[in-house]
Order: structure tokens, then C-alpha cells, then sequence
């Protein structure tokens, strides 16, 4: 039977709509012997399949429905625009944990949530009385040394999944596929039953 | 039977836990038959009773039972520190449609993710030759008139839920509850069939 794993990821922003990049995960899966599928693109079959919907929704429902089809994800967790990964990529993720199914995740940034919080606050972030960090508004900075919002790793580990942080100079953040491929081999190994990186003990691993 | 909705949001995050407007939230589900739900107290007793797990897991497994014991959810997004929505809501809001069950969500600014973008982009953000917006790194803006990333809006209207955006001064954007106080409304009719907001009817609204 062959296992298929939804590539989430901003890629799909790239001015090639993250053709060579899609192209180049998929390789690495099938190297792995595992279907990668991509996002829909926006002048693709599904999307032109949904009817009356408008356009907007017609991805959201390809998408969607790739993901049901697939028996894992994969998450580019790279910082997109801010602290934190892009929200589309995030929705997907916790999609597919709450539909039970294995989930993996990684970033091209070694910087720790906190960390990436504050440079992006600057001058307005504050100390509070009792300790940590707050923005203007008083609100905290979250900070457990995780890489995102503690919902994002917790779902990965919770549904036995990986999560790989790796430095990766700027230039090459939306190109590098180390930590991806890192992701792919414990992808192969809980669902293929494989050798390799520790199927089904949650795990978090960095390198800088 | 008694319904009960888990009140997603970053209010976790202020200054008293989000416990004054946790309570407010609460109060205004009663007045509509439902049982809001908060997430966990960082020192909360589910949180305590996660065993040997690090603490961060402790609050992700503590939230995602809550999540699986409620009949719906409503999201505040809210953009929070940059164009887009706590990532950890965002989380919640995807797990919960995978869930199958019905999702709401309000923002409490009514100007679109995609002049949002552009405002947090500044100077770097360019036209592309093919129309639309990219920024530095050649990544696309998305931009179809909605709040935000398309998979939020798009996860909400799936589940016949509504999205609601009003136009809120910033210094109450964490307090004010009209946009949220319509989602309720929205919830009630959908869960317990009461007269009201279109229960059913996939809707987007804006006021500003």
C-alpha cells in the first residue's frame, strides 16, 4: 500500500508556486518510498472542479481534501513573515492531528520562539514584575524553549511525530532540505515500519 | 444536553491570564444555553496532572481534551504581533474541523489580511510584473478580500460556521466582544436550533 504524506508549507507563495521546491521534496520522498502531494495550486484541477464556490474556497476545499487523502504531514514551521510559521501551514497541521494521523514539522531557524519574539517586539517589549517578558499590550512572551507556539510542537509529539530545527542561512530558508529530509525518514519509518529515526517516540531535535 | 464551546484565543496571554474576559465570554454563552470553555491555567489542575511530561506538553495535552470534549469552537483572530492570527488559536481552529465539528471566528479589525501584509511589509513589499504583491524574499501576498490566510475563513465556512470582523479601536481589541457576542449567537442556533443567526448557512460578515 502506498503511504502518502501532505507537504504543507508557505511555498506555495514563491513566484514559481513552489514548483522546484515541491518537485525536490517529492524526490526526497520517493527516495523514502513515500508519495509526497503538494497544495493545490491555484489554476489546478481541483480547484477548478468546486462549482459555484468562489475561487478562495475552492483551494480551501482542495486542500483540504489532499489531506484526507494523505496518511501523514509534514510542516514547514520556517518563521513566515513575523515570529511565528505561516497560519495556513499552522490550520493544516492541527487538521491533520485531529484527524488522529501522524504529524512532523520542522523550521530552517535554530532561534527559539522567545528569542524570535523579542527581536520582532524591539524596544517594546518589557520585563514583568513577576519575570518574563510582555509586549506593549502586556501580553506575555510565550517562552518554553520550543521553536513556536507550544500547540505546534505539542501536536507533533502527541501524535508520536518529529520535529527538526536546523540553522539555515537566510538566503537558502526556502530552498534547504535537510531538516525536511530528517522529517521524511521518520515519516518512513512510522509508517513503513523502516530502520531509521525513532518511529513512534516523540521526539524534538535541534542543530545549530 | 449541554453544549459546551472552547473559547480559542490569545487572551491567555494578558496580564491576569485572560480571566476577566474568559469570564465575560462565559457569561454571554450562558446567556445563550452554552457552556464556554477556557483553555488551561498554566498552573491549572489539568496541567498538574500530566505526570512526568515537560510542562509545555502538560498545557498542549490539557487544551486538546478540552478541545475534544466541546461541541463546537470560536476563534478569536484577532491579528496578533504581525498580519495574522495567534498561531496557537490557528492550531486549535484546524484541529477542531478536523474534529468534524462546527467552528467559528471573529476578528476585532475589519481592515483585510492582504492591506495588512502590505502595511506590516512597508517599503519592501513590490508589485510583481504578472500583477499582485510579493515581498523581498519574492514571496506572494495573498489577497482575496478575506482576514486572513484562506484556509481559516475557508475551515469556518466548510464547517457551516460564521466569521465575523468588526472595526474595534486597538486599545480594545482584547475586550471587546460584539464580534464574539455574533459567533455565540451563531453557535446557539447551529448547536440548539434556537431562532437567530443563519444556523447552518455558511456566512461571512464584516462591519467597520
Amino acid at each position: 500500500m502506498t503511504m502518502r504524506i501532505y507537504l504543507a508549507g508557505p511555498e506555495v507563495f514563491l513566484p514559481d508556486g513552489g514548483a522546484a521546491v515541491g518537485a525536490a521534496k517529492r524526490a526526497i520522498c520517493a527516495a523514502h518510498g513515500l508519495v509526497g502531494v503538494l497544495p493545490v495550486e491555484e489554476g489546478g484541477a481541483a480547484v477548478a472542479a468546486g462549482g459555484g464556490d468562489p475561487g478562495w474556497f475552492r483551494i480551501y476545499r482542495g486542500n483540504e481534501d489532499l489531506i484526507r487523502g494523505c496518511d501523514a504531514l509534514i510542516a514547514n514551521l520556517t518563521p513566515f513573515r513575523g515570529p511565528s510559521a505561516d497560519p495556513g501551514t499552522v490550520f493544516e497541521l492541527g487538521f491533520m492531528r485531529g484527524l488522529g494521523r501522524p504529524v512532523f514539522g520542522y523550521s530552517n531557524t535554530a532561534a527559539r520562539f522567545g528569542s524570535r519574539t523579542l527581536a520582532a517586539l524591539g524596544p517594546a517589549a518589557r520585563r514583568r514584575p513577576s519575570g518574563g517578558w510582555e509586549d506593549a499590550e502586556g501580553m506575555a512572551v510565550e517562552d518554553f524553549d520550543l521553536h513556536d507556539n507550544l500547540m505546534l510542537e505539542g501536536g507533533i509529539r502527541a501524535s508520536g511525530g518529529l520535529f527538526v530545527a536546523e540553522a539555515v542561512p537566510a538566503g537558502r530558508r526556502w530552498s534547504e532540505l535537510g531538516a525536511f529530509a530528517r522529517c521524511v525518514a521518520a515519516a518512513a519509518a512510522a509508517l513503513l515500519g523502516s530502520a531509521g529515526a525513532g518511529a513512534g517516540q516523540p521526539e524534538s531535535e535541534s542543530s545549530a
